[in-house]
């Protein structure tokens, strides 16, 4: 966003909503807003209920809503991001009311609904931004244009190129977290912590809480500092929630320390910080690698999604993610590997955006 | 839907909306009913204003009720068809909720909106019936796994072998057009005649007019009797109307009768009758290669989609389809060709969803 | 519109949705531009059906949509016009949202589902504008604080007032009608004729087509050169379209000629010139007092709305439609009566908003 | 609901959605199964941002969902409850589908936003069952038939009547909270103590925060236990629950226990035993005058609803708030009083719809 604001060929508009608007789960615009941007549109979209019939209904006034965005703003160009349920139909919206449509972070492979999601879109994109070379080949293979596929790296680099490279990382977070408390004891960050980030995965609807139990029963015989993160709004993300509460209740945990949402630059400068990442976010695999961070990646989630050698990925057995982790404790931090692009996605892709020339009439390449 | 109806270990659900429950496009609701057919869901979701903002509007609606309906009716699986605009939002609800998406005449290559769409919902869909091997391959190449693709054929072959066992074909068209008259004066089928049906190109909004027109000039040479039916309802389906409504105001064409829409059965006879198919509907290439029936296919709607040779293609321009009509005026009826299938397809879908065991977790196979 | 937008204190914002932006029922936008007024929202939201179900859907889709350009044009006051079913969300979406809302010709009495929706809207609306003494007294009635109750008049007899004033009455019409034909013969409108205007009855769905058999029954003994007019989106359109097709189709009635919509000016000077307005619509009882018009009001719709002398109303029965017509032919034209106000509403309407100070939380007064 | 399902000529169909399916406001739907009763259809349609939008969009919502549930019903009356924001377009939705409308506790004069809609489905329903004689005085003025409105007192005083036969009121209420322990410490509820109910007044969105801590300020002068309620999902709801966790983290008040919701049983064992009820919630004013509990009622909400003498009115202001609270603690219980009815309600409104015929036309009285 911030090289397309940058750039003098380009003019940036900014379209908001689902979960990103909700204060429940951390309402962006305010952030937007200090950060320097503009919210051109923002629409409220999330139907409660959190299971998959909602996620259908959130999904089909994502349609509606973004139509008469689009009617209103009249873009050239809409560019969504990666695979959530709700950037289907905001993508659909566009190719139906001819409005070119480029995406990031596309042929990627991983679990969930997401890789149905995430394929689907890309055979109705005209421009494509994938992350890394694997899966720009991928999306060739898929029958697109390699004119229209660019392999810019992970525009989520960008940000921690620049973070990285302050040098007071951990006392950034220090004193946040003097600031914001979230739920349950304070930890010290100060020695070896542990970060989990755990989603649901909406095709295994009804287990979610026992893969979180399973989460907190294997930490507990460490009982070192835990910063646990909310759960996105997906399916099932009640079932989670349910799980950490009730654990708080039974055991009143110590350790842990809860937080529904973090600024993007203190999860970061965690991330770097952090003994071990224990989940199934896709932030240790792609942020990770950069970083060099330790991370157990758990279950389906992210499937095949190339890792780099910092990822341990294991089932959803408490010994397994607890044996995982004791590994990664042993070993200590990894080298930054930059399979996931150095840093430059954002500039790169304003670039390619100014001097695009596509038929908005696709065709398959075969 | 007659196979799976008949199957004993098939449970046959019938979910109808958008043009398909609307008078001025022909509710079937009631064809289905007198065919033996039971509707299980019918919805509303059609707004009104035929261009590309409501094209979005109306799918997001359609995510809003089918996603309704599929909770009230629990299907195992959905099975949807094609590539309309209106399919992609039903497949969208379907596979948000965890429930088997099944595709038929998936895979292969046209014009319009609809080829984004129906490799869009490939890769959404569980279990794939192309229409024919080229499809299939494509749906191969496109990353699916080849245990859950079969080519069958073409589910519409199914009822044209049966119609054309009938030894009346014309009889029967002549029967239904003494009772149906539509607008415009009677013709005479009994002798050459052309059939029309042209449909909106969404992605060239705005000029669906002129290629009415250029179609009707280039037929106002030959003077030989024209059915002509009514577009469908995508975005661009009002200009093709006020084109055919200002040349009959204009010219009084004696040759001209329109009709809003015909049943199936007659189309099929028709079809088998025609001196020649003009339009871009794609009934010529795939139905018409069974029939042997000439077709003059103009423009990009129908793209590369397979074709056996009765089918010529051109370009919008006047002379182009004149001359092409003349060339199939002369060559008369084409030898049938089962490249779209040999009418077995519905059997074939209805035994392999009775015995399918897939996992509702995709995942690309390269 | 017009005095609001001349108005110093007053900034003009127009929404237009559901059937104003249908080309079906006449697209309202491009004649809005012509007067000089610029559309800021407009919305589509018209499910096709035309049944009761879809009556709810657009409805509900109206309150989508009107929130939305709501958030966007951040309006001070919301002014909607009488008792439409598409008119109460645009209501409640504005109370909803903490703004004031006015409402025009509140606080008459007719039949249909109108009778609901436009007292309804009184209990919703802050600042009140009734067409006639009558309506101010019933609006009191209500339980509305009775300064907050304005007798303006009808707005659309300031209209009336200054085409009236033109001297060239059926001139004007004539030009129009040389130029745009309908469908049907041509009539000859310098002598008598009849003007018909029947809209649906939706809580009698299913009758509606015999209501207007009735009516044509009735006019084919008199054999005038008669206007007939289409009726508006309601549930039960489509009846009363089918009963005039299929008229049409029987008789070939050489004395009917059938337009989709008139603009308003046309309408105006059409109803001065007729020898009788036959059907349910309100603009025989309203403009016709002003005008003097002879009108035979049919059936329920209008119920017990306040009327001048020039109005009859009878049964649906097609020999008490046929005696009344007959009435009116024989008595000719009526003096003006002004109990719908004298042609100045538009001017105290914004006169009165621009001073307006209501307090946003209502109470009833009694 | 109970009396319907046992009355021999009724059929009892139960139609839930907006918050009473959403876990975070506690889903009712497992207690209706628990209570016997069978979920006809459940919608889902809250939509998250719980500000004057998301209500307009939730209430959209509410009128597409409830028209497809009322089709796949065919319900002969739809009978709404009060006076809620997502109660009106449930009401317009049955209307619009020519369903018979029956409409408890209308009639009553209150503030917030409940005041318009209230009065606005009376002028929609054709059957009433005000709640008081006060109630149905009023909805014989709005213009309502007579005959159409019976007085059958509340249907809330049915549950109350048989709970408070109940001996053991404290000792339920005490085994419920020794099982459920919501947030914050457990409070000695053996003797004096204080329940909390406060809901947002949307017409003054923006200082429902400040409403709320005056609340908590004032009761800190007392410290009793105290049992606060959450606030149920109107616009303005998240400003409250931000002022009570505001309140909890600066002060970790040793008096205040929190729950997010109550079964209606316990609440009401809770609101006989109180020494006072404190807030805006209208329980207090009716169940509150059969129990004889002492209620401190602040700000505008209420307005003037018909109360006994057990209820005290006062200003936001935290003095006057304190004042009224150390009036009631020292008056203590007040004499039961049936003006909002004897508990018979349920039984009373069956009979009368088992027996109903009203014309589905409704006229207003003058």
């Amino acid at each position: 966003m911030l090289a397309i604001q940058e750039h003098n060929d380009l003019e940036l508009q900014v379209l908001i909503g689902t979960a990103s608007v909700v204060d429940r789960y951390g309402d962006i615009s305010s952030q937007l807003e200090k950060d320097g941007f503009c919210v051109n549109a923002k629409f409220y979209n999330l139907v409660e209920g959190e299971n998959p019939l909602t996620m259908a209904k959130t999904a089909g006034l994502a349609l509606i809503e973004a139509s008469t965005a689009f009617d209103n703003l009249s873009p050239d160009i809409v560019l969504v991001i990666g695979d959530r349920y709700d950037v289907l139909p905001i993508a659909v919206s566009a190719i139906y009311m001819n409005i070119l449509l480029a995406h990031t972070m596309g042929g990627e492979v991983t679990g969930t609904i997401d890789e149905s999601i995430r394929h689907s879109i890309t055979k109705l994109a005209h421009i494509h931004f994938p992350a890394n070379q694997d899966s720009f080949d991928r999306i060739v293979r898929l029958g697109e244009n390699p004119d229209c596929v660019y392999n810019v790296g992970c525009p989520r680099n960008d940000l921690i190129k620049a973070e990285v490279a302050s040098p007071d990382s951990l006392l950034i977070v220090q004193d946040y977290f003097s600031k914001n408390v979230g739920v349950g004891p304070v930890q010290d960050l100060s020695n070896k912590f542990f970060v989990v980030s755990q989603h649901p995965v909406t095709t295994d609807y009804g287990n979610n809480d026992l893969y979180m139990t399973n989460i907190l029963e294997a930490l507990s015989s460490f009982e070192l500092p835990t910063i646990l993160l909310w759960p996105n709004s997906d399916a099932g993300s009640d079932e989670i929630s349910r799980a950490v509460r009730k654990y708080r209740e039974l055991y009143s945990p110590s350790w842990l320390q809860v937080f529904k949402d973090l600024p993007v630059q203190i999860y970061i400068h965690l991330l770097n910080a952090t003994a071990c990442l224990i989940g199934n976010s896709s932030s240790g695999i792609r942020e990770g690698s950069l970083l060099g961070s330790p991370v157990v990646n758990i279950g389906s989630r992210q499937n095949t999604r190339l890792c780099s050698s910092n990822v341990i990925t294991t089932s959803n057995d408490p010994n397994d993610i607890k044996n995982a982790i004791s590994y990664q404790l042993t070993h200590g931090k990894y080298t930054s590997d930059s399979i996931y692009g150095d840093g430059t996605a954002g500039v790169q892709i304003a670039n390619i955006l100014s001097k695009v020339s596509v038929n908005l009439q696709k065709t398959i390449t075969y």
